[in-house]
Parts: C-alpha cells; structure tokens; sequence
C-alpha cells in the first residue's frame, strides 16, 4: 500500500519534471541539480561558478533549504537572479516546488540554471526536478567510502566533484580508494578533484559546464 | 490526504519505539541516538568511545546503513557486539527496524547501546528509535550555518559535538557564531568541542555519558 502510494508519487512528480524540461529547453536553458551533502560546498562551488563564468554565461540561481535564505543571500551578492525554495523541513525539492518558482526568472535570457538542492546524499536522488544533469560535489573531509555507502547519488550523476582537496594533507581521505569505487559505480561520470580556497579544478568544471550550455543551445530540446 | 498518512506513519512508530525503551529501561540499559550528516565523524566517535570506556561499560553497537556494513565491520574490529541494519536506500532508521534487531543482543549484560542512524540531517530527527537520547554530531568542516540550516536535529539533541576540532586552523569555520546560534536553539544542550584525532573534549563526553548510563541504572524505566 505504502508503495504504491510512493510509485505515484514518483510518477506525478516525473511528470512535472518533464514538463519543466521541456520548457526550459524550449528557451535553451541548460539544468543543473547541485547535490550533496550539507557542507560539502555546493554554495561555494556556485559563488565561484558565477565568479568564473558571469561574464560569459547568463545564469539564475534557484536555492533549496528546509528554511532559511542563507546560500540565496550569498548567491544574491553576487549579482545573479536568485529564488529561494523553502521545504519546511522537507528533505528535498520536488518538482513541483520548482516548477512554482520557475514565473520567478526572466526565461527570455537565460543560458544556465542550478538548482541548489537540499544538503542531503539520500533523499534528493530520487526526485527529478526538471534538469539535464545532476552534479554531485563530495568533500573529501566526509571520507572515501560515502560513494559506496550512498551509492545511487554517484550513480545518477553526470558530474562528481571531489571538493575541498586543499585539507587533504590534513586528513586520512584515501584519494585512489575514492576514485577506484566511484568509476565502478560510475563508469561514465566526469571527475574533478577541485577546491574553492586554492580554485583548483574549477577550470575545468566551467570548461565542462560551458560545453554543455554550448550543446544545448544548439540541440534544443 | 498525505499530511494523515504521514501522522498515522509517526504515531506507529512512537508506539513501537516506547516499546522499545520500556524494554531497554526494564533492563537498565541507557540508549543513544546517534546522528549527523555522511562523514562528520559519527562512526569515528564511536570506535573511540568504545576504546575509552569498555573497560568500564558493557556496550553494544546497532549501526544503520543504506547498503553497505563498512561500519559495522569497522566497530566488530574493536570487540564489542555489532548488529547492522540495512535500510536498502531508505534515509533514516525506524522503531520497526531497531526492533527487529534487538534479539540479535543479549540484552542481559548491557549498560549501552549506541544506535548510529543513517548519515542524514534531515529526516532521521522526525523518527523516535527507542532512544533516551538523541546526540547529534556537526563536523566543523561542514560549517558553522548548519544548526539554524537544520534546526530540528540540532533541537532535539541532548548533546551536540562539534567534530573535528583539529581543522579549525585550516578553515573558516566561526566558532562563536556557532556556539551562539545552537545556545539559541537548544539552550539546554551540552556542548562538547572534539577531536578524534587529537582527542580534545573526548574525556568530557566519556565523562557525561558514563553518568547517563549510571543514573538509568538507578532510575530504571
């Protein structure tokens, strides 16, 4: 019974994720899901994102969390469009949160959407939200079995972001092991061992993420 | 329609986890909720505690998983009776699924279980497991805008350890906003600021926790 509460559930919010898809890329928006878990850096990757490519790409931001606007209040200082989704304690958006916001944006002029999803390695996983891909951003200070302990948040993405590689003379995080278990989990991911502090690998983060604006732009929908 | 399932869902399992605790007190054992986000240290906290105080306290460890037992294997290591539950994806450990398990123990030489919940900040807050308490782990790495992020956890939280002590000097993390923002949320909890690496403020939780346990003996249920 409970199950098949949770298929539908699953199935309508498809639905809705797909209508979003298609929307957007009818404007050629290219969508990011930003995943990970709470303070892996997924806000300061997206400060450093806009930083990197503002002048390049068109970009708004959409940011989940259970209640505050801490990250929109960060992403707004730096001067890109910014809606707050608010779960009220809801460990996830779903595609209908999303789908509220979207009147929010000026579509007519954008290249590039992330969504900031809630700081959570389980929950988010199994609800789309209208994108093109999920990136998920691990940081290395949360240890190198969480690709096999959290495995379908690996699997599902098309970018994974080791974050915050500048601590890793400071703690026992086993890089190759990291590595070894997502490319099984993962065989296709694009891996960038990246850090906000010293901006290593986040060239080729935005080398990546232009690319995919670039393809969108031209494959539509 | 939901907000009714979701009710009915809470009150079956507050009634499975009273029981669960009638059972446990009944025997004089004093029960933890352990909780924290994937790899703040929960499970390093625990081999530590382990190593500090078996001497003292016959303990015993229910470990929660999506998939994997990499941490039950890490805490069979050390010599004390491990069981592992598996949640097969699910975010956060139930009444049901403790309960199930509590036959694996013999429960007639214990003082301490400690149950060490799915690495999730969000939803393992909303489901009782039997505990007397709930102990939430934050890993400074992860930032000090976590407890007002994530405020239900942090809440309900008996005692608050901010881990990782020993990466202070290689982050920005603002201790004082920290200790200011979780005074305000939860004035009554106990603070303890540690390291698994270094050990700081282990001795203070021993300390706390062997008291917990020696008053359960003398209150019983």
């Amino acid at each position: 019974m409970q199950i098949k509460v949770m298929t539908n559930i699953l199935d309508q919010n498809d639905q809705i994720a797909n209508e979003i898809n298609k929307r957007l890329s009818e404007k050629g928006i290219f969508v990011v899901n930003l995943l990970g878990s709470p303070g892996c850096g997924k806000t300061s990757l997206l400060e450093k994102t806009i930083v990197g490519l503002k002048a390049e790409l068109s970009m708004a931001v959409i940011e989940g969390d259970l209640f505050t606007a801490k990250d929109a209040e960060r992403i707004e200082r730096h001067g890109v469009p910014v809606v707050q989704i608010n779960t009220s304690g809801g460990c996830h958006l779903d595609a209908n949160m999303v789908s509220s916001v979207l009147n929010g944006l000026d579509l007519d002029h954008l290249d590039l959407i992330v969504i900031e999803n809630v700081g959570n390695l389980v929950c988010p996983a199994e609800f789309n939200i209208g994108e093109d891909v999920k990136v998920t951003v691990l940081s290395i200070t949360e240890g190198e079995d969480k690709p096999l302990k959290y495995p379908t948040i690996f699997k599902l993405a098309s970018v994974i972001i080791l974050n915050k590689v500048d601590l890793l003379p400071y703690t026992n995080f086993d890089m190759q092991s990291a590595i070894t278990d997502i490319t099984n989990i993962n065989p296709d991911t694009v891996l960038v061992q990246a850090s906000c502090q010293t901006e290593a690998g986040l060239s080729e983060w935005y080398t990546w993420l232009k690319e995919q604006v670039r393809m969108k732009k031209i494959r539509g929908i």
